[in-house]
């Protein structure tokens, strides 16, 4: 079973817009058992969306299109689904109805112009819309079906969840949908698909896909089969392959995110965490302090951009800075040992490197970044260099040092 | 002109990839005159690839492929605009001698399968790569052209610049295009849309677009006439307008981010700045922080998640918390007051609030952020409630603070 998928709206053809809607969709189909073979986005011209949903009517069993349900003149896909299908329009009451009482509770008269949006092509169901005032279409066509649902990402999820998914579960074979989503640490993308690319390209079910958010990686496994049992046993098989090949290098394996991780063991533990940071400016207890919750936990840290913040706020022994150089073993330690005493933490994280663009003088290399970890039992300190730009230094230091403070609490 | 973009790979028709090239392709295609009527996604199907080719090419003057021209059987464009347009390909020597090249100097022989992307289409311009093995084709069709392009973003982007662009800028009579690009702070994208929509909804030319990232917004205006006088009077006629309405909202006409502005205007001054953040946790630190040469102005600051924090390390007085709460004006000037102090910085900044997702006891409503400045002459605050999620708020509440410090920089 095939669907073709169009978005409709001009707007779709400008230089900053994505139609997103259509990964949306792609995925729900996808879980059904549907591919889709092809995707448009065509402007508001009645004769080119006519063209597209008549060729696609003619190709495939399912046609999903996006937009141009809006009560103005721009709004062409009821007319063009009707100039495709040769279909008549017919007013429903009960529509305008409804779309005069919505304007009423607030407080306004509707125009005259928003009963176009009342317009159903003949043999239509109507899909309800609980999210705006543009009803969707359900019609059935030689065998298959077009669906015309709005454009508003909020509207059209609402409406296909609800309306369409379960007709659609009524005329499809029903498979059993399971996923297994892997966060992993301390991986490139290339080192972790090519740990991993000689398992999962073996299996065309379950779909694997590798995400990358800068140093954080995720795999997700999606297995669809007849049976639950059957979806199961595919997704251990090929899951346990994958599982076996990474180790400890997974920190989780329901979506939470490395700081979540990070957070739950502190609490379980009673721990509490601080950090001093330079190269990563903030960004490292931004990402901490993100995870709601973590005031139980997160007592805050130090920014110290300059040599005097380090030796009088946080209390670096100057010396250290002086023989050792603002980047290095030496002074990332002392930060985060200071930070550690400073604030009565149990944990304290440090980050001090040169995240670019420029090296003055006696500092060190672009990309060169130390991080520190201060604990009841000692202070160590670990060092990489990358060859990447400022933003992404930043982020892969930030990486780094969840990873050393994860490892850590995981007993390794 | 009407121009078509085709992306193919199957890769595409996922639930996690969004085709971007025909965003780059957009953008140039319009600096040219040329709209773009429709986009599509195809897999790699020869008989679908070609049947899109085939409409495409009867319906407007310029076609664009990317994707589908690397070595393996799935690579299937060259095959279909062969069998869309009813042309042989035939084997180019050249083309296969720079790639058999390209594999020496990896010390690598040339796998006999890469000859495929020796095969070019008769009657073919050859466009060279020069980030990958795939060659482009530009090949005339009807008084129109079909591109072929390689799919990685990085090539094809190359590949247009350099190759496409000169071509097409001799068939297409040049217009000359110019921008203007206005940041503006302290307000949400609906007053923003509010206050210049009368304007720009006037004018076809400029295309006007308004960019909202949470609290941060852009108006972008692209102007094209035949001659760059022509382009400077419309540009100045609705910019002007524009500008007129936004006034001192508008703290950028060149594409620099509040937090560079504000690093400007300090360098200027010979000022540096200092934070003391609870609830953006490190967040305002980490943008001040994420401008190149932040390190002349910025000397850090204290994210202080706990009371302790505040007043044993920041040294805000424990009775102002006491008596007027963590989440108040009180707090969040004794906050930056101290910032100031304990740093020697001209100017601090501070934020305290409660981000969400939850309230407990005697502490502020959920959404509600206080920001607090302090300066040579006096320490102010301001308070702002959003009813928004922890991620949303930290972010609003960042930019409310640089919005603060930037109105107080350019004397207002």
């Amino acid at each position: 079973m095939n669907a073709e998928i169009i978005a409709v709206g001009s707007e779709m053809l400008t230089h900053t817009r994505v139609d997103t809607n259509s990964l949306f969709l792609t995925e729900q189909l996808n879980d059904l058992g549907i591919e889709v073979t092809q995707k448009h986005v065509v402007g508001d011209d009645r004769e080119r969306i006519a063209g597209l949903i008549g060729r696609a009517v003619s190709a495939v069993q399912f046609v999903i299109i996006s937009g141009g349900l809006g009560p103005t003149e721009d709004d062409l896909t009821r007319d063009a689904v009707a100039m495709a299908l040769g279909r008549r329009q017919l007013l429903n009451e009960p529509i305008v109805e409804a779309i005069e009482q919505r304007f009423r509770q607030m407080n306004r008269v509707m125009p005259e112009i928003n009963k176009r949006q009342a317009m159903v092509i003949e043999g239509a169901q109507i899909l309800a819309n609980d999210r705006g005032t543009a009803p969707g279409q359900w019609i059935e066509e030689g065998g298959g079906v077009v669906m015309l649902l709005p454009g508003p990402p909020h509207e059209l999820k609402s409406m296909f969840t609800k309306q369409c998914l379960p007709r659609l579960e009524r005329i499809v074979p029903a498979l059993a949908i399971r996923t297994l989503q892997l966060r992993i640490s301390g991986m490139s993308e290339s080192e972790l698909d090519q740990a991993i690319a000689p398992i999962y390209k073996r299996y065309e079910n379950p779909v694997t896909t590798i995400l990358a958010h800068n140093a954080d990686m995720q795999v997700h496994l999606r297995a669809r089969c007849k049976t639950e049992g059957e979806t199961m046993l595919l997704l251990a098989e090929v899951g346990g392959q994958i599982e076996a090949v990474l180790g400890e290098r997974i920190y989780s394996r329901n979506g939470d995110p490395l700081e979540a991780v990070i957070g739950q063991k502190l609490v379980a533990a009673r721990a509490t965490l601080a950090v001093a940071e330079s190269a990563t400016g903030g960004g490292l207890a931004d990402r901490i302090s993100g995870v709601p919750g973590s005031s139980a936990y997160f007592l805050g840290g130090f920014v110290t951009y300059t040599k005097r913040m380090k030796v009088d706020v946080l209390g670096v022994p100057e010396e250290v800075i002086e023989r050792f150089g603002p980047v290095s073993a030496e002074t990332a330690e002392a930060m985060a040992h200071a930070a550690r005493l400073r604030t009565g933490a149990t944990w304290a994280l440090s980050v001090t490197g040169n995240a670019g663009p420029t090296t003055d003088g006696d500092e060190a290399p672009v990309g060169m970044v130390y991080v520190g970890l201060s604990g009841p039992r000692e202070t160590v300190s670990f060092h990489r260099q990358w060859n990447s730009d400022r933003a992404r230094v930043r982020a892969f230091a930030g990486q780094m040092a969840l990873d050393l403070l994860h490892r850590k609490l995981s007993g390794r």
